[in-house]
């Protein structure tokens, strides 16, 4: 008989997938599609975001929206317009004149499938995408509603988001770096967006302001324990189980967490992260379970 | 004594370099600063927007701004976001993977005065930070305004505007293409920015349906008979006056109109289309005399 923790893993496999597969059936109906020449660069927005991936940021959105009764088709619009932002995101990180990286779940990379310029178009389209379908009116009736996604979006993302992450990446390259750099770089590059799924929910839902504030605190600790368990993968990861090489963060010199606190150390650093997470979510009942559950997640995950 | 004619040159000049002046000075005070290391990111964005040009967008949204009685400063946010926008896609299209050019209006590049990382991540902020610009409260006071210039915005720009005018224009060197071809490929790839720059002012005037079908007819006609002259320009013009390498398209092997039309038919078409562009301004009265005037200068300037 499974223990009682793994029958939560097994709802929260089942909730993600299923999560996975609304998301990629919506993309796949919107996605807007050519005849003409410029077909090539929608066939590239096609392939970088079909090439899978686990959607945890539209996980993120889904939940935080069905803790405030948000109709699901909404939610799902904004899942999608946070998942074209994390793909654009991850097409132009693995362009040669950034990260460099031939292969991205298993696949060849846009730039390689296609070619840079594709593969910058293609980026630019994702992103402008996004902000297209969260501003259709089938996103929300209210136009307020719609104008703060697309603001806090755009805040999220930007250079004072994960734009400014991945600058702040790219500059630190064989720079010393403190525990406090790193964190700031995080919250950047990857815990900006994180905390805006989390917060759509509570937008779409028009919640108060403590619920939101949760949220925020939620996806903070939790989207810095998803980062350190990353860095810990990069060193002990199997190539074959991520889908990409492993120890390049080494090779490159870049700092992270497990170069600074060591492997024990950044693993208890995770752990701990993952637990205040889930207190965050104390005002919560048990609609906030999952949420709860991917906080475990992320620092379990082996891939 | 000056001619008519030039009278209204000389008021088309001073008006164009008051707009100019005005929304080189907003984004001066509204573009992000930073301490941290993402500063290289902030840096490359003000060095792009503020290399100067003619700032022919901006123009367009404040004199269509002017005609339905807009708050200046409010026109001025979308003028700035627009420019965000226009800039962002020359910081791309340089790039070596795209159009490989090492001179902007007389200046290095964006990726030559900085690297290609910092290029591609600078674009990419400034197309979010227009979406940032057009959200904020401060742009208009109705949510529903806002959110449809983020919609319109979002469409002129994305890949069936403006990245799909690109990606045929990248797709369609060395091949055969018609002047049907060519007009799509212009209407997407800088007609659309400049229909929508036409119509924001209409959109922050809450205009009817009429004058905003009338600008976009306007934009249209003379947008595309600014691209004619753009290509008239690079078989013509000194690489010295435009600030950056003539003949270019010609070596490239890229189809222009003047390699369909020829330069006289190219010339007579342009001069059509900007004296239809006038027509369609009839049902407003002298407050869109300057918008007439520019009708004339994009088929008359020299660079």
């Amino acid at each position: 008989m499974p223990s009682k923790s793994t029958d939560f893993s097994a709802e929260f496999d089942a909730a993600i997938a299923k999560v996975a597969s609304d998301v990629e059936g919506m993309l796949d109906v919107i996605l807007p599609h050519a005849d003409g020449p410029e077909a090539r660069v929608f066939d590239a927005m096609r392939y970088a975001i079909m090439a899978g991936g686990k959607r945890f940021r539209p996980f993120l959105v889904c939940e935080s929206a069905r803790l405030f009764g948000v109709d699901p088709v909404a939610a799902l619009r904004v899942a999608a317009a946070i998942e074209c932002v994390h793909t654009y995101s991850l097409v132009h990180d693995d362009l040669p004149c950034m990260d460099d990286d031939d292969l991205r779940r298993g696949q060849p990379t846009v730039h390689r499938a296609f070619d840079e310029a594709t593969a910058v178009l293609a980026g630019d389209a994702l992103l402008t995408f996004a902000f297209e379908l969260i501003s259709d009116r089938d996103t929300h009736q209210l136009a307020e509603v719609r104008i703060e996604l697309v603001r806090r979006l755009a805040l999220a993302s930007g250079g004072q988001g994960m734009v400014g992450g991945q600058m702040i990446d790219l500059t630190s390259e064989g720079q010393q770096i403190d525990m406090g750099g790193i964190t700031r770089l995080q919250r950047l590059k990857t815990g900006a967006l994180i905390a805006f799924a989390c917060e759509a929910g509570a937008v779409l839902g028009r919640a108060p302001r403590e619920p939101r504030h949760a949220l925020r605190a939620y996806a903070h600790d939790m989207g810095l324990a998803y980062q350190i368990t990353d860095d810990l993968l990069d060193v002990e990861g199997e190539a074959a189980l991520i889908g990409k090489a492993t120890g390049k963060d080494a090779h490159a010199g870049k700092a992270t967490f497990v170069s600074i606190l060591g492997v024990e150390r950044a693993r208890a650093q995770a752990a701990m992260l993952s637990e205040q997470a889930i207190q965050h979510l104390d005002l919560f009942d048990e609609k906030a379970d999952l949420l709860r559950q991917a906080a475990r997640f992320v620092i379990t995950r082996r891939t």
